[in-house]
């Protein structure tokens, strides 16, 4: 505990400046009708006590925190074990700076924390929340919508009530899979597995379409669960090298599972891409790159979502006027739309 | 933006339960002096509606928010290229989620951000705050303290007004330091190099100062600051063979910083130990054990660290009894004192 000192109050801010605590009040939240000479003699005083407003009572009146919530749906180890959520905290990051907007990470140690985020989100804290790796089953978009918080979800909710006007940002994922099995078609490849993401969530199945859009009547073996972990694409590696051993090419949920297999592909002897030809997902920096061989994946624009998700939620909330955010609805009827952004084929060595 | 209906109110609560405005408050804000029944009909009536109470005026009865924050002060980049921050945090969250307290990350691009995240704790939102990886001329401990917010440091604050009576948690640097280079003398090294960690915080002070009681008037030009990062440890290492080709031994500040300096050593054909014996100091986990060879470091436990900054702001708080956390003063006089916790010598290949 550092030792503080009383904190200044209006009354004493009020006493040095000489005027009414009405007076400083209405100075310190917003200063409308306060003549300019008596605004100056306040915000001097409130620099000489280093007052500081109860942001509290404050954001009754002003129903403004300068502040948006970010909700990671995922254990902290998983945040922080995948550089995807970095990159999305990024883009985010520098829009609220643009804001002066105070960036508030809401950690949740699993499923059973989600009831607590969601007292957070409804307790006036915050002025917006961005919410993003959402599982089918989760609370959070109910949640979101109970605390009355404007939400812009990062990645499509897929189910629910409370996520059919729900404002989104995500890569074409389906399209972005069909790109990558063409090409590997293209290679002359006629066994094409897949590893997917987290069943549990719309990216992961929206890939796993795209896959069967392209191989349509696939042998079902060939398509084995991971979970968007090196981990999860090794176990699956495994799996598929056992169960088809004369398959000739992956395409991997994403850059970490891609390289998983690819490390099971090494230690047991396939030559990448000459036995198996492998494409990953995302183009995560540096771990694309870092492959061996370098990793041939389609690239979204993780960073620029991120930086996206905050600029719409800004945008609904200018919508509402400046003082009141928490008050107007939510953005219904001429509110932003989602956004769903292009995907491109990067080109390295493993395909 | 999803949907909103429109958010119930406490009028609605009070006539669904058929009990006064001021009976569903007193509920609400924890029931004392109701009777049983009543609480009972009011909680079911809160229930069905899916009554949030306007936090921001909850909280200006009870004084509590059940969220605490943690505020790191580095650039977001950092804080998830460095695991030590995972590690911390996963400690902290234990202790917050028994708590049933919300984890609050209050993310900053950089020093510019510091005023927007005193405004934020001071801005009623959290219990309390806990601060780690300050710098010397750091603005944090002062915007705590003039917030009024309960803060426990993670490491010890050297310097400045507000931090004489600060509580800290924070490792046995000086002491770990000499265990490190003490080992080196031992091996019958006599010219140890020390790539230092970034000079502005007091854990890199402290483990120089360390090195310097076992190596006393030593050659300065086998001291080089570095940063706690891989790359920082390949510069400084890069610089200390050009100085210094027959140096036999170097402590480094961190393992990741000792990483950096293998793999320089590596690429310019030093062998590790026989040539040159590398200690570095955190064992920090994967890193230490698939550096090549595996590393001989000192051991601090950071996710301890972490629980025990929780654990000790926790105290503080009940101390001051439940319901006015935030008006009491500042642990001043029996409250929880500072806590440096004992390292200890790992011993793997490097050294």
């Amino acid at each position: 505990m550092t030792e503080t000192a009383p904190r200044p109050t209006l009354e004493a801010v009020a006493a040095r400046a000489g005027v009414s605590r009405a007076t400083v009040s209405r100075v310190v939240n917003g200063g409308q009708g306060v003549r300019e000479p008596l605004v100056e003699r306040v915000r001097r005083a409130v620099e000489e006590l280093g007052y500081v407003p109860n942001q509290a009572a404050r954001s009754l009146v002003t129903k403004r925190h300068d502040a948006v919530a970010v909700v990671i749906a995922e254990p902290e180890t998983r945040v922080f074990a995948d550089p995807f959520f970095a990159l999305q905290l990024r883009g985010i990051s520098k829009e609220l700076t643009a804001h002066d907007s105070q960036l508030v990470l809401l950690l949740t140690g699993g499923r059973a924390d989600h009831a607590r985020v969601g007292r957070y989100l409804a307790g006036g804290h915050v002025d917006g929340a961005l919410v993003f790796s959402l599982h089918f089953d989760d609370p959070l978009p109910e949640l979101a919508q109970r605390a009355g918080v404007p939400t812009v979800f990062g990645g499509r909710p897929g189910w629910g009530e409370g996520t059919r006007s729900a404002v989104y940002v995500d890569s074409d994922n389906r399209g972005g899979a069909r790109d990558a099995v063409r090409h590997l078609v293209g290679l002359g490849r006629g066994r094409v597995a897949h590893i997917t993401g987290a069943l549990g969530q719309t990216s992961a199945v929206d890939r796993l379409d795209g896959f069967r859009d392209v191989m349509v009547d696939v042998d079902p073996r060939l398509i084995v669960e991971g979970d968007f972990t090196p981990a999860g694409g090794e176990r699956a590696m495994r799996l598929l090298l056992e169960r088809c051993p004369d398959l000739d090419a992956v395409f991997a949920a994403n850059d970490l599972t891609a390289s998983g297999a690819l490390r099971v592909l090494r230690a047991q002897g396939r030559r990448v891409p000459e036995d198996v030809a492998v494409v990953g997902f995302d183009d995560m920096l540096p771990v694309a790159e870092q492959t061996d061989p370098p990793l041939t994946t389609i690239r979204q624009d993780i960073e620029e979502m991120g930086r996206l998700m905050a600029s719409l939620l800004f945008r609904a909330l200018e919508r509402r006027g400046g003082g009141s955010y928490r008050d107007a609805g939510s953005g219904v009827g001429g509110g932003p739309s989602s956004v769903v952004l292009p995907t491109t084929l990067v080109r390295r060595a493993s395909a």
